[in-house]
């Protein structure tokens, strides 16, 4: 099983230097790295005991659009996306391991741009790219990710494990990376309609954001190790509030009632959405994107989490029998439906 | 960055009930397992200090063709591949993290097919599946394989620290799974060509089995082990001897010597290069798909590898100024050219 990048891009440098050419993009700061990119496989020391691994794969036009992301973004969000698997156990990203696919649609000015956008995500997160592989694709671009981390046994965080009458609580707002998407696509369908046409994003910087540049909630686990507050489970909120409740629920084998007055939107979210005619309650429930965690605290930690910003309280933990309901404004109970996640009735 | 394998091929059952369903393929095993599938990511303890990590990308028609890879063997080899970059630094292989993306020329069955080999695989080297993902391809399926393991620090090994006069030995023999290669893309041509004929491989088990069924060498590293011999340095032998032995070399600044009739080829392997027109040293140099493992020993353990089946010595290791060579048959030097890895002159 043997590619070769290289053959068409770069007939001075073979495979192996073009890799020992990148590597010198990324620079290693966490003590617990050993032996970082160039050998057969990546050695790190944890100093927890315990170790978060998850990978990524990200493919271009089921992923990713390249008309309207551009590669240093694209490269710092899938940095984000794969390091928010770790903080949704709250545990702390330490090293990344890349892999990157591409034609010969991509020349080396490409894949830098990429590596860029993946090294300003790590820097940012103090994350050290311990391996790096570049290989051949057919014609699309891949990306795998895969993040590693570590976490003290007493502070690791599944979605078991919370209990009736706990507090459900998310980081941030929601909703904007989705609405993001729907500018974004919008502009592409002006766009190929007439290429004279100029996208139309004014005041809208902060969706476009949330899409093409999301920051991971590393402030979050930091705050809670800091104010000394320990959930009871936790998760990533990467395709809607519905999801990521409903799956803290049925791990802990509870129910949940959320509230629609307590989701937190940004009031341009709110405005966009209401333009673009989607009702907002629904692009918060099931919008993608968020990267925002959620977690579940004891009522006794309420006055704690008030002191952690950019946490809001939206719901509580119910017996398993209530089920998972949304608590209207005006006071109905709707059923919790997750994207991706069909139900059987 | 949101993608529902699922939509088309089973109305019964979401991405995250799917996965649900395929998690229960995979028993774990290991102590140092503590999250498995199902939540944000995995979680390992690992009882060594230091732990191992690889990531390997497989796309089809370009890492392997379904026209002849049946997908539990592929299962099973991606497995022996991505374990195999461990086996490479002398670490013990412990867990896997799987993603597949299929489009929906895929049905249920054949991701079933794949993972059942990418389980055969597992069970064989004790290693536990901890990660699955499931998402959507365009067309082509797509497999990551990462790998984690771990390793004593003083049995680590990585490419450098080489020194003049220690020996070179290589694990197997060579040329095999090469040579298997080109017979099923011999007989791919005259399919095409005519399907009613079958295809003619009597007698070539051995060399179909290393190209299609690859085996890890654990028993290698373990052997090294029970005999208390510590390499000096390690690599797994991928893209053939000749690029193993260079990135031994240049990692650890220093030449070699490798000696064309201590090359080890079977009879069959030797035979069928005849037939075929192919000068057997070339394809053992640098024929791919190999998985056996290369590493130097100082002279003082001469006596003790001899106890470990399945090594053989095939050349020493020189200074750097002698530069890389194959000493031939009738005696000549002939520099060594490692494929994917072209030298500046």
């Amino acid at each position: 099983m043997e590619d070769d990048m290289t053959q068409k891009e770069s007939p001075q440098l073979g495979k192996y230097e073009l890799i020992e050419e990148f590597a010198k993009f990324f620079d290693t700061e966490n003590g617990s790295t050993v032996v970082g990119i160039g050998d057969d496989a990546a050695v790190t020391a944890p100093m927890e005991e315990n170790v978060v691994s998850s990978t990524k794969v990200f493919l271009e036009n089921v992923h990713f659009d390249l008309t309207y992301v551009p590669l240093c973004h694209l490269g710092y969000k899938v940095v984000t996306i794969a390091i928010s698997d770790l903080l949704g156990m709250n545990a702390i990203p330490t090293q990344l391991l890349v892999n990157v696919c591409v034609s010969n649609r991509f020349d080396l000015k490409a894949v830098s741009e990429l590596l860029d956008g993946i090294r300003a995500g790590c820097e940012n997160a103090h994350v050290d790219v311990v391996g790096l592989d570049l290989g051949t694709s057919r014609k699309d671009l891949v990306i795998t990710i895969t993040a590693l981390g570590e976490c003290e046994p007493a502070r690791l965080l599944t979605r078991q494990g919370a209990k009736e009458n706990e507090l459900i609580c998310v980081s941030g707002d929601f909703a904007a990376a989705y609405t993001g998407l729907l500018l974004l696509e919008r502009e592409k369908k002006v766009f190929l309609a007439d290429p004279g046409v100029q996208p139309d994003f004014e005041g809208k910087d902060y969706l476009l954001r949330r899409q093409l540049k999301p920051e991971p909630r590393l402030d979050i686990v930091e705050a809670l190790r800091r104010e000394d507050i320990l959930p009871t489970t936790m998760t990533l909120v990467s395709d809607g509030i519905a999801a990521a409740a409903m799956q803290i629920c049925k791990a802990s084998q509870v129910g949940c009632d959320l509230f629609e007055e307590k989701l937190p939107m940004t009031e341009l979210t709110f405005v966009t959405l209401k333009d673009l005619d989607i009702v907002h309650t629904v692009a918060a429930l099931n919008g993608g994107d968020d990267y925002e965690l959620m977690f579940t605290i004891r009522q006794s930690d309420f006055e704690k989490i008030k002191k952690v910003e950019n946490v809001s309280i939206i719901g509580y933990i119910k017996d398993k029998a209530s089920g998972y309901h949304l608590v209207t404004g005006d006071n109905c109970l709707v059923e919790l439906q997750a994207q991706g996640f069909r139900q059987k009735q």
